[in-house]
C-alpha cells in the first residue's frame, strides 16, 4: 500500500492513483448501479445494461469534475462513460469499450464537452465502432458563453449546461425514439442552453501539488473554465446580486429570451462554494428573471460539474418549450442524483 | 438593495443578511416542497403539512451546515425545522411555531444536536407546546465520538450521524407508529451510530470575515467539531488510508461491532472536500470493514452536514438490525436528497 506523505490539503494516497482509487471506491459503493467493463475500470456502464431496443447514450471526459461525467450514468440517464485521468481525455479504446458494452441494437449517441482531446478520441472511437457495425452519432456540448464570442458558438467549451443535454436526450431515448430523434433533442438542448461561470479560487492538481493559477485575495474571475482556462474579466469580488446580474446579462445577450417564456435554471457549485451561497445566487437570478417576465419552470441547485476544490459557481439557463418540459420532468436515478 | 463591497471569498451581499437571503432563495426555489410559517422565514415546514394522524418530527439548529438542518424536511423525512443564524440556535418561539404548524394530532418529536443553546431553547419550546396540549418528546443526537470520552456519551455533540436519527425515526412515523415508538427508534439510532471527523481547513463566518481558527499548511485535525470546536489530535496530514483507519479505529473502539454484522456508512464532506476524495476514503473504509467481517449494507457519500467551506470530512457508522434496515430502505424526498 502506498503511504507517501504529502502536504496538499487533500485526502488521497499516491497522487498518481487518485482516479484509480476513486473508481475502486465508486464500484465498491454502487455495485447495484454501475459496472466496469475494463480491467482498468476506465469504462463504466449501467449495471442493468445493455438496454435492448433503445438508443444508448455515452459520455466521457477527464476526472476531477464529479458528478460530471460518470455521475450521470443511471436509469433514465446515460448508459455508459469513459473515464480519463484528472483533466485528461479518456482514450478512444476506452470509449470504444463503453460503446460496445451499451449498444442495444439501435445505435449510440455520444454527448461530451467540446475539448480537443475528447473530440479526437471520441471521433476515432466512433469510426472504430462503425467498422463493427455500431451506428454512432455525436453531439458536442458548447454551452460556455465566455469561451468564444457570438458567431463562433461551435468553438465554445462544454461546461455544466451539458447536464441538460444528458437529461433531455436520455429522456427521449427512454421513450424508444430513434437515434436521429435522440440526437435532435441533444442538439436542441445545446442550442437552447447557455452557461456563465465565475471563480474565486483555483484548484490543485494532485499530481502537481500546487494551484494551477492564482487569483488575488479580494479578486474573482468571470468566465473561467472548469480546468482553470482564463476568463474574460478579472476584478474585485462583487456582491452576490451583482455577480448574478453580470452572469445573467451575458447569457441573455447571447441567447435572447422573450417575456412570458419558461426556462430551467442550473446553479452549479464548482467545489468549495457552500450551498448557502448558491441559494443566495438563485434568489438574485430568480428575481432578475421575474423582472423580465421570464418564468423559472424548474431549477437545479447544487454541484453538477465541479473543478475539485475550486471556489466558484456557474449559472446555466435553458430555454424551454413543451417538448423539452416534458423530457425535463421525466424521472432518473444515478448514484449521485435522483429525480422523481 | 445592499451592495456592500467585501473581500471575503464568498458570494454574498450584506454579511448580516446571509441567512435571510439564503432562506428567501430556498423558498423561491422549492415552493412545492417547503413553506414558511413566520414572517422572518425562520420556521419552515413541509408544503403538504400538517400530516393528520401521524407523529410529526421537528429539528432545528444554526445555519451554515446545509443540507443540515433544513434540507431534511420533506416527504418520508422531517416535518419542520427552526432555522437559526450562522452557527446559532433558533429561538424557542421559532421552534414553537414549527411545532404548532406540523402537529397532526399525534404529538411531535424533536431531534437535534446536543448543543447548549439548542437544548435550552427546544426544552422551552416543548414546555410551551405542552401548555397548548401538544405532546412533545425529545431525542438529542450525540454521535461525535471525539467530543467526550466513553462513559460520557450523553454529553457528546451531535454531528453528521444525526442524519440516521432523522431517516429512521421519520420512516417509523410514516408507518403511523405512536410517539413512544418513533422516539424509541430515534434513541436506538443514536445508541447505534458513531461519527469521527477530520478537518484540513477552517471556515469563515460571514459576519466575522476571517477564519475562526488556523490549521497549518501541512496539518490536519482529527475530531474537530462542525463549528471548529477543538479536536483530539493535530498533526501532519496523513494518507487517505491512514485517515480512514484512524477514524474507523476510534469508532469501533467506542462501539464494538461483531464479525458478520451489517452497518450503514456515511461519508460526509464538510464543504470544500471534493467527492473524488470522499470515494477514496469510502474505498479504505469499505476494505477495513471487510477485513473485520463487517458488511456495508447501505452507504451514503456526499455532503450531509457541512461547515460552509471547511475542507474535511466525517465518517459515521450505524450498527444495523432487521428493524433498522427496513426503516433505512424506506424512500424519502427532500429538495436536497432523494432516496427511491
Amino acid at each position: 500500500m502506498s503511504q507517501k506523505v504529502h502536504s496538499m490539503k487533500k485526502f488521497i494516497n499516491d497522487p498518481e492513483k487518485v482516479v484509480d482509487e476513486m473508481l475502486e471506491g465508486l464500484l465498491l459503493a454502487h455495485p447495484d448501479q454501475l459496472k466496469s467493463v475494463r480491467a482498468d475500470n476506465r469504462a463504466l456502464v449501467r449495471a442493468d445494461g445493455p438496454v435492448k431496443g433503445k438508443v444508448a447514450i455515452a459520455t466521457g471526459g477527464g476526472s476531477g469534475h464529479l458528478p460530471l461525467f460518470l455521475g450521470y450514468v443511471g436509469k433514465g440517464m446515460l448508459n455508459g462513460v469513459a473515464v480519463g485521468d484528472i483533466f485528461a481525455s479518456p482514450s478512444s479504446q476506452q470509449m470504444l469499450d463503453v460503446t460496445r458494452a451499451i449498444h442495444g441494437g439501435e445505435g449510440v449517441l455520444y454527448i461530451y464537452g467540446n475539448y480537443g482531446g475528447d473530440v479526437m478520441n471520441f471521433d476515432m472511437a466512433a469510426e472504430l465502432a462503425d467498422i463493427e457495425g455500431i451506428r454512432v452519432e455525436t453531439v458536442v456540448a458548447t454551452d460556455d458563453v465566455a469561451s468564444m464570442p457570438k458567431g463562433e458558438e461551435d468553438k465554445r467549451r462544454g461546461v455544466a449546461g451539458m447536464f441538460y443535454l444528458y437529461k433531455l436526450a436520455a429522456a427521449k431515448a427512454e421513450t424508444g425514439a430513434s437515434l436521429e430523434e435522440v440526437k435532435r433533442i441533444a442538439e436542441k438542448a445545446n442550442k437552447n442552453v447557455r452557461t456563465m461561470g465565475v471563480a474565486l479560487s483555483p484548484c490543485i492538481l494532485p499530481a502537481v501539488g500546487r494551484p494551477t493559477f492564482e487569483i488575488g485575495e479580494g479578486e474573482m474571475e468571470i468566465g473561467m473554465g472548469i480546468h482553470g482556462e482564463p476568463g474574460i474579466q478579472r476584478g474585485q469580488i462583487e456582491s452576490a446580486d451583482d455577480v448574478a446580474k453580470s452572469l445573467i446579462s451575458s447569457i441573455l445577450r447571447d441567447l435572447p429570451i422573450q417575456r412570458g417564456s419558461d426556462v430551467s435554471i442550473l446553479i452549479n457549485g464548482l467545489g468549495a462554494t457552500p450551498l448557502e451561497e448558491l441559494y443566495i445566487i438563485y434568489r438574485a437570478v430568480h428575481k432578475l428573471l421575474e423582472e423580465k417576465g421570464i418564468n423559472v419552470y424548474k431549477r437545479y441547485i447544487g454541484e453538477f460539474a465541479t473543478s475539485m476544490e475550486m471556489a466558484g459557481l456557474s449559472v446555466s439557463v435553458l430555454k424551454l418549450d413543451d417538448e423539452l418540459k416534458e423530457l425535463l420532468d421525466a424521472p432518473f436515478v444515478t448514484p449521485f442524483q435522483v429525480q422523481v
